[in-house]
């Protein structure tokens, strides 16, 4: 996406770069810089420490990271600590996992010295694959933000998100911003209510894109979203995941839940766009999802204050109204995932 | 209550000085400081910037802010304007119209020579009903907070609370925090979840009363509340309010509405602490009750960015599983109400 003049993604490779690239997250919005990993510990430190964030990134980001670790060392061992090492930076997106997995089953049976390139070449692909996924989201998301639209003879959609799920939480377009900005491209009128999501403010992430897009937004507080929903300010909610069950539970960023209690107590849909890189095919209970405690001090408060700081909480599938997937827009049940992804049984 | 070794009140008169004191509550926790008012207008401002702040106190301190204008001027003119600057300060708690209302019904038929003094004793009257009151609601909500503990076997009952609804909000005790001292006192294990509330952060008040206290609290952002009782972490919510409808539906800080939602979906009982000051008998529908909206710079953001900071949100009494009043417990609905006040129909 453009940012000032010029075309980003949030993970990338520069030509003629031997490291990766990454918009440094944690500076934004206040400053717009990049940062340069050059080893498997910069990669996963960038990760554990959000400079690149969003499940989607954060799966091609440890890809990298793999790639990066092969090129020092392609051993079988440090393919190993490659996977432990990254596997261990945050718990929740299942994106982390599965490219890890990918990763070390692509590149065990290959000889040592081919590892980097292969490697390299898999997380590349695997970027790709997300871009053009994301765009397809947008594609399948569109059209239920156009018939709101009709429905209000031309009046702007009002869209409530969470946290970030844009271009930076992914690589490219985003997940949940998608359909939003192919809309907006698209010349249809949409506004966007964006929660701050303490507390890290990725709320703040979600107003940069927008406004960067030329996208009409309101930043409000956590609390604010039931209030503005009782008040039919609110057309439909349109959320991100970092895991979702083969049954349609969702984890994502702490707080997503409670704005879906307040969407099904006003009649309002609760969108989630899902790539299927984000769904967990091997479980079915969304209590099971593991969930992040992160540092207390990410609340900025004196160290003498008690905290506690769970990163994500989980919102049960009979309160989502729909899944936006690559594919298409499924129920959020086995059998609305299944009818989308039959080779996933 | 006790700060550091000493006794307190948030809205006192310190012996023979003419003005009126209050606990500075824009500077807490960081630092404890008393303000002095000598004027309606330094009385106005405090509140409107909510230096005092709570339902309970504001109408406490707009009864004395009446007070001290009549020592400066006690004409009709001044007692109207009196009444009208300290009735435009905030608009959704009750308690600043009741107590406006009843000073201006009392001094209009004194001989202005008298009003000072009859509006001195009318609003040291108000401080002490309303403390008394508070006493009430912990004696009334305590045996809910030992039934849980009894249901547990003695294990501490985890009660969570939005905003601050503590001694500080009202004059002495509190209201949602009143039963929890009284617990506290009475040796009985209590852990308070604490949400910080956004945007101006009075969970941290109501942390800083706690630990005065030494009853044991952790704070969480506002987003977590929903996540902490789908794992079973919540045995009930307790909150004030700042409106009461007689039908028995709640305006209280915004996010509250969102944390009754997750109890009802959870299970978990949400009570409401409602000193009968609180109640507007002349109001049915919640979604009457007008909300501030306060300045986006509280936010705390940079002003390019835009931003809607409602300041209060409605729970509609389907939602409030009791009201826990000062004349005891009652059921959020009119018969509820009416059976503890019949004096008010």
């Amino acid at each position: 996406m453009r940012v000032g003049g010029r075309w980003f993604r949030s993970v990338w490779i520069e030509p003629g770069d031997t490291r990766v690239s990454i918009i440094d997250q944690t500076v934004l919005p206040d400053r717009f810089e990049v940062a340069r990993l050059g080893t498997l510990e910069e990669a996963a430190d960038s990760i554990q420490r959000m400079r690149v964030r969003g499940a989607v990134a954060i799966g091609v980001a440890a890809a990298y990271g793999v790639a990066l670790a092969m090129r020092d060392d392609p051993s079988d061992a440090e393919l190993e600590r490659a996977v432990t090492v990254l596997g261990a930076t945050r718990p929740t997106a299942v994106n982390l996992r599965t490219a890890l997995d990918r990763l070390r089953s692509g590149l065990a049976p290959i000889a040592p010295a081919e590892r980097a390139e292969a490697a390299w070449a898999e997380a590349s692909a695997m970027a790709e694959g997300e871009v053009a996924d994301c765009r397809r989201i947008a594609e399948a998301g569109l059209p239920i933000l156009r018939e709101h639209i009709e429905r209000k003879g031309g009046a702007p959609v009002q869209v409530l998100t969470h946290c970030n799920a844009g271009w930076l939480a992914s690589v490219d377009w985003g997940t949940a911003l998608a359909p939003i900005y192919l809309a907006h491209d698209a010349g249809l009128p949409v506004h966007v209510w964006v929660d701050e999501t303490r507390p890290r403010n990725q709320g703040l992430l979600t107003a940069w894109e927008l406004r960067q897009h030329g996208v009409a937004h309101t930043v409000v507080v956590d609390n604010a979203g039931g209030y503005l929903m009782r008040r039919g300010q609110v057309d439909l909610c349109l959320v991100g995941t970092d895991r979702t069950t083969r049954s349609g539970a969702v984890a994502n960023k702490i707080g997503t839940y409670l704005k879906a209690l307040a969407a099904h107590d006003n009649g309002v849909p609760f969108y989630v766009a899902a790539p299927s890189t984000s769904i967990d095919w091997t479980m079915d209970d969304g209590d099971a999802i593991p969930i992040e405690g992160r540092s207390p001090d990410e609340l900025g408060f004196d160290p003498e204050i008690p905290v506690e700081n769970p990163a994500f909480d989980v919102t049960p599938a009979r309160l989502v109204t729909k899944l936006i997937t690559e594919r298409g827009v499924a129920d959020a049940s086995e059998a609305g995932l299944a009818a989308l992804f039959p080779e996933a049984r």
